[in-house]
């Protein structure tokens, strides 16, 4: 399908921002790009190229969950505010997830069928264990966008637009959604480059400059309209009052927003993705790691949170190993470390 | 432990030679060293700095396979051709490959406890489910180094030596590798950087083209001992009779050798490493994809099998898939390519 796209050029190489320690030197490298800008798009950190257009993936769901508030479905199906916070997850497939999306389901008179995200074993290993001793399987509720494909079908069935088919770029949640972003970007973005999510969603190719642009204008939404201005807070407040809903147990987003409640929303994309809001300071933060991988995604992500003071002292040290990752063996053994490298700009 | 270490140069970057792509763009890019030389250690090719110290991880399994060989032990105990492809393997924890270690260690009068190297799932999907919903639970039979830690035992009984502690780099098993591999690499390893691997053992540091060298030398070791000699000889054969022990179902290493036989043994490691003999060409490889991604080391190698001729086009479209990889999503469909990048030097 995509045989005869232009070649990524080769001379632009962003900043080696994280490594990969192994006993007595580095073993891997990572390279990243990213920006941090204010609601008026003023950058107030950055690294490497961030004009390039990037898929945000699953770190701005967020954002996509404003159609759902904004439109009056998210009250119309009465979602609740643990439900809102699901919708804006990646989570682990953890049984309270998994029973979360299906009560939801239940509610708009649809089924775990009715999900169009494919199946996917939990991501947390004790539940993957548990489940399939159980004899049980995959389903798509535990697809870890099972919450964002719930918040979807309710917005198909405020709209009276077909559930068959909600993932479709031309779908009426889909444009809607395409709406929202546009205007929290302040791009046009109907000729962007586009592709299918690994849930089967469009994605759309977003400078990261825009992108946290939008980000800090969910924190700080004055100059939107005054129903998402409403949506962006009610979103906001969700996600901090239910953190284990956006991931689940002792991941960084979870473990994060337990300690930053409502100063922090953050949130991960797949292929090394990172977004960010941070209400109090009006600014908005979007990385994106060169080769895709998260783990540089989490530390560069823990540094800014450092940075910008929205984590203190005494949270990072209780954050400790998110922060600095070990590298441990399969014996639990500390064997490296993943970190920033020596010459980040920040 | 190592935030002494000296940072990574941030100058030295390697060239951009995969790339991931997703509908209209390129979202993900992997930069990458590489050494091909042959016997005398002269450079067929090379892409990137390949002077650098590199952990080869899992990739020289089969060279660490040549202590096990060379002292007598294989033969002391009895192992099968099956056994020792088991020992270069990094096996997926499929039910063959888990009893064949198992018989192994009861022929040793050894079991499942006396493997250090931890716990590990199976990495095949199916076997995974099979073995969990059977009440099962991961053991260090399922680990995928499972075989290595079997001949390393085998080894451990054959010098007389402690079986417990066999992972230390102190003890004589690992000493006797040690040695192995500096006369294979042409290198005093005494003092090279060096790390504990994921199963416990321990990894040394050593530039690609050495990596590449000790390879060559495996393919065509005539410069090497007698009784080294015959090792690297039933290491190729076994390897090659058996490469579904190697790593398993479905995987590029078993399913390129099912093809080539005894024309290339590969071998894939941890953090971006792959190593290759050919050796009818009289050549070995080695290559360190610099942010560890696997995912772009076997791009690497499918485009060097392709290159040198060891893989045929009728052989290259039999393998399809797996020289330039499609993107799936959840649903199965297909939506984006890893694939060399345009200027990849060959």
């Amino acid at each position: 399908m995509s045989s005869d796209l232009p070649s990524t050029e080769s001379a632009a190489a962003n900043p080696l921002l994280v490594e990969v320690t192994r006993g007595g030197q580095v073993e891997s490298r990572h390279r990243a790009a990213l920006a941090v800008v204010d609601v008026e798009g003023k950058v107030a950190l950055s690294a490497g190229g961030h004009e390039r257009p990037v898929y945000a993936r699953s770190a701005i769901k967020s954002l996509q969950a404003i159609a759902l508030v904004e439109s009056g479905a998210a009250d119309a199906f009465d979602v609740s505010e643990a439900e809102l916070a699901l919708a804006c997850a990646s989570h682990k497939g953890e049984p309270r997830h998994v029973e979360t999306a299906t009560g939801w389901l239940a509610r708009l008179g649809l089924s775990v069928d009715d999900l169009e995200c494919g199946p996917q074993l939990p991501g947390y290993e004790p539940a993957l264990i548990e489940l399939l001793a159980a004899g049980g399987a995959a389903t798509q509720a535990h697809n870890n966008c099972s919450g964002k494909h719930s918040g979807f079908l309710t917005l198909a069935k405020h709209l009276g637009a077909p559930t068959a088919g909600y993932v479709k770029y031309e779908h009426p949640v889909q444009q809607r959604i395409l709406g929202v972003l546009e205007a929290m970007t302040g791009l046009d973005l109907s000729a962007a480059p586009r592709g299918v999510d690994g849930c089967g969603i469009p994605v759309i190719g977003i400078p990261l400059g825009n992108m946290a642009l939008a980000m800090a204008r969910l924190g700080a939404p004055d100059d939107q309209p005054e129903p998402r201005q409403a949506a962006c807070a009610r979103i906001r407040k969700a996600v901090a009052a239910h953190p284990f809903m956006v991931s689940g147990t002792g991941c960084f987003d979870t473990r994060v927003m337990e300690l930053t409640g409502e100063r922090a929303l953050i949130k991960t994309g797949a292929e090394g993705v990172y977004c960010a809001a941070f209400p109090e300071l009006g600014l908005g933060a979007a990385i994106k790691v060169d080769d895709g991988a998260g783990r540089a995604a989490e530390i560069l992500m823990g540094r800014l949170l450092s940075h910008f003071g929205i984590l203190g002292e005494d949270q990072a040290a209780a954050l400790g190993g998110l922060l600095t990752a070990p590298v441990l063996n399969r014996a639990g053994l500390t064997v490296g470390e993943i970190r920033p490298a020596a010459d980040i700009p920040f």
